[in-house]
C-alpha cells in the first residue's frame, strides 16, 4: 500500500473511531464560532464541550480526549484560562491543538499564541498561511483574521517552525500542508466556498482535535482530519446555492459521509 | 376528555397564547446557544432578549414574562448576575426556568445549579438525566454536557428531588418525564436527530420559559412546551438529510406548525 | 437620471466596491449575532473581524475600513472597549456605525448609546423606531429589543436627532428611513420574515458599515446598504418555508445577487 492509500485508509479508520468512541473535545474558543464548532464536532460524531472559567477548566479538561485552544476573540482572562487548561492537559497527556486566529494582526494575539506555545505542550498548531508566517517571525500580509498569503509561501517557514518548536504545524488553504519538521503531507481536499463561511478554519482545528483524540500520531491525525473535513466541503458544495446552503450541507456531509467515501475521496499526499 | 387529550389541547392553547401575546423571555444563557435559542423563541412566536450585565438584569427581568437561567458556559460574574436576576424574578413572580447544563461534570456547575435552586424561587428545572441525577445527589455518568444516563434511571430521583426542593423537574430524553413530586407526565414527542444538534436541550428550556409565561401551572407548561417542541422535531426530521438541514427545518416547523397539528400530534401521557 | 435611479445605481456601485476591495469591518457586537453578522459580511464580500479586548481594539481598528459598535449584550468592560475603539476610529477617520440595541429598554443601554454618541464621532446610527425614539428622548414603547413603534412615528424625531447630534440616522422597519437632518431617503426593500430571525437588524448595521467603508457619504452608504440588504431579504423569502430556510437563503442571496439585480431591484426614494 503506498503512503497515500495508507493515509486515506487511516482517515476512514480515525473517523470510525470518532463515531464509535465519541471523544470529548474541550474547546476554549471564540464567541463567533462556538455554535458552529459544536455542531461540526457533533456532526462528525465527537462530543463537544465549551468551558472557559478559570476555576473550571482544569477539571473539565481532565475528562477530555483533546483540548482545542482558539484565540479568535480573546482577552486577558481567557488567555489565563487557556494557559491553565493547556498546562493541565499537557500534564495529563491530553493533546492540545492551537488555533492562532489573527496571530500577526495584533500584538495581543501574536503574544498569546507564542505564550501558549511556550507554556503548554501543544500537539498541533493549525492556522492559515499568514498566521503561521507570523508565528515563524516573518512579516505576514495580515489583514484582520483572513490570510493574504499563500500556503506555498508559508510552507518552508512552517517546516522551520515545527523543527524549532518541536510542534507539528498544519496550514490550511487551497492545498493543506502538514509537517512535523521532518515529514511533510499535503491534503488536496476542500472547496473555495469554505472561505465564504466564518469558522470553517476554526472547525477544522476542532476536527483535528477530535482525530487527535483517537490517533496518537499528530501528523496523521491532522492530515486525516483535514482530508475528511475538506471532503465534506466538496460534497457540500455540490448543489449549494451559496454560503448559507453550503453551511447546511456541510454539517449534513460531515454526518453522512461513509467510511467508504472517506477511504476513496481523501486526497492525501505524503512527501 | 381524558388527561392526554386535555394536555394536547392545552399545548395548542398555550402556543396560541404565545403567538398572540409574544411573551418577553429574558435569557441569561451560554455563548454556544444564544443565537439558536433566540431563533427558536422567535420561531415559536415569543420575544427573546439576552442580557447578562449585573447592573442591567434586574431592570430587564422586570419587563419579562419568564427568566431562563442556563449555566452552559458560566463563570463567577455570570453566576452573580443569574442570582441577582433570579431573586428579582422571584420577588416579582416571574417564573424562573433553570437549565443546569453540565451539572455533575464540574464542581463549578453543580454548585452554581444548587445555589440558584437555593437562592431563587425556580419554577421548573429542565435537564437531561445525568444532570438531574447529579442535582439529586446521585453518581451520574456525566461526560461533558451529554447525558450518559437514561430518563428511566433518573425518573425516581426526579420525583424525590421535586418533592424535596418543591420544584417541578423536567427530564428530556427519548421520552420526556415531568413531575412536581406528585403528578407525573410523560411526553413521547421528539426525534433522535435533536441529539445531533447543539442547543436543542437549551432551546427546549427556553420554550418551557415561553410557555410558563402564559400557563401558570408549571407541569402543564413544561409538558405542553416539550410536546410542541418535540413535534416540531418530528416534522423537521421528515426529509432532513442530516443535522444541518434538520436545524433549518426545525426552525421552520416551530414557526409553521398549526394549532390543529399540535392538538393532534402531541403525545402527552399523564400518570 | 432621477434621484431614485441614481441611488439604485449607487447601490450596485457600492456593492461592486465591497466585493472588489473586501473592506475589513471591525465589529464589537453582541454574543447573539456574532456568527450571523460575520457570515452576512462574508456573503456580501466584506471581511469581518470581531475583537473586543481593551488592549487590542485600538490596534485592530487601525486596519479597518469601518467600526461597528453594537450594544446588544453589553457590560461595563465592553462599553469601555467600545469607547476606546470608537475614539481611535474617530481620530483615524474610520467611520463608526452605532447600533443602539435595546436603547430605552434599560438605563445601561440608553446611557451606553448616549455615551458613545457623545464621546466618539459616530457616522451613522442604525436602529429600530423604538430605539431611535429613546435616543431622541421620547417615551418609546420598548419591550426588550423588539420595536413596538412604527417608523413613521419615529421619523420626525429622527430628523431632529440627526440635526441635534450632527449624526445621520437610519431607522429600519417596513420602510426604512434615513436622514442626516436635511436630506431624507426612504428604502422600500425588505420582507416581514426578516423580523422572525434574530440579528437581521444587527446584520443591517454591519452591512451599512461595509458600505460606509467604500462610500464617504453616510446617507448614501446607509440607504444603498439597506436597499441591497432588503432586496436580498426579498429574494430569500421567495420560496422560504419559514425562518430557518429564510436565513439560509438570505446568506445565499447576499452572495448571489448580481449588480444588475441590485440596480433594478433597489427601491430607494429621495425626499
Amino acid at each position: 500500500m503506498n503512503p497515500e492509500t495508507h493515509l486515506a485508509a487511516q482517515a476512514a479508520e480515525n473517523l470510525k473511531k470518532v463515531r464509535e468512541t465519541r471523544p470529548l473535545v474541550h474547546n476554549i474558543t471564540n464567541y463567533v464560532v462556538m455554535n458552529f464548532t459544536a455542531n461540526i464536532l457533533l456532526a462528525a460524531g465527537a462530543s463537544p464541550v465549551m468551558a472557559h472559567a478559570e476555576n473550571e477548566v482544569e477539571e473539565m479538561v481532565s475528562f477530555a480526549r483533546a483540548l482545542v485552544l482558539n484565540i479568535g476573540t480573546l482577552d486577558d482572562a481567557w488567555i489565563a484560562s487557556m494557559v491553565k487548561a493547556g498546562k493541565k492537559a499537557s500534564a495529563l497527556g491530553v493533546p492540545v491543538i492551537l488555533d492562532p486566529v489573527g496571530a500577526g494582526a495584533t500584538k495581543l494575539r501574536t503574544e498569546a499564541a507564542k505564550r501558549l506555545l511556550a507554556e503548554t505542550r501543544v500537539s498541533i498548531v493549525r492556522g492559515n498561511a499568514s498566521e503561521i508566517l507570523a508565528l515563524g517571525g516573518a512579516a505576514a500580509k495580515i489583514r484582520g483574521v483572513d490570510s493574504a498569503d499563500s500556503v506555498d509561501a508559508a510552507a518552508e517557514r512552517a517546516v522551520g517552525l515545527a523543527r524549532e518548536l518541536g510542534v507539528p504545524v498544519a496550514i490550511t488553504g487551497a492545498v493543506d500542508f502538514i509537517t512535523d519538521g521532518k515529514r511533510v503531507v499535503r491534503v488536496a481536499n476542500g472547496h473555495p466556498l469554505m472561505g465564504c463561511v466564518t469558522g470553517t478554519g476554526c472547525g477544522a482545528t476542532a476536527i483535528v482535535g477530535a482525530f487527535a483524540g483517537v490517533d496518537a500520531d499528530p501528523v496523521s491525525a491532522a492530515a486525516t482530519a483535514l482530508a475528511y473535513y475538506g471532503l465534506a466541503g466538496e460534497h457540500a458544495a455540490d448543489g449549494a446555492a451559496g454560503p448559507g446552503s453550503f453551511m447546511v450541507r456541510f454539517l449534513d456531509a460531515l454526518h453522512a459521509l461513509t467510511l467508504e467515501e472517506v477511504r476513496h475521496g481523501c486526497r492525501i499526499q505524503a512527501g
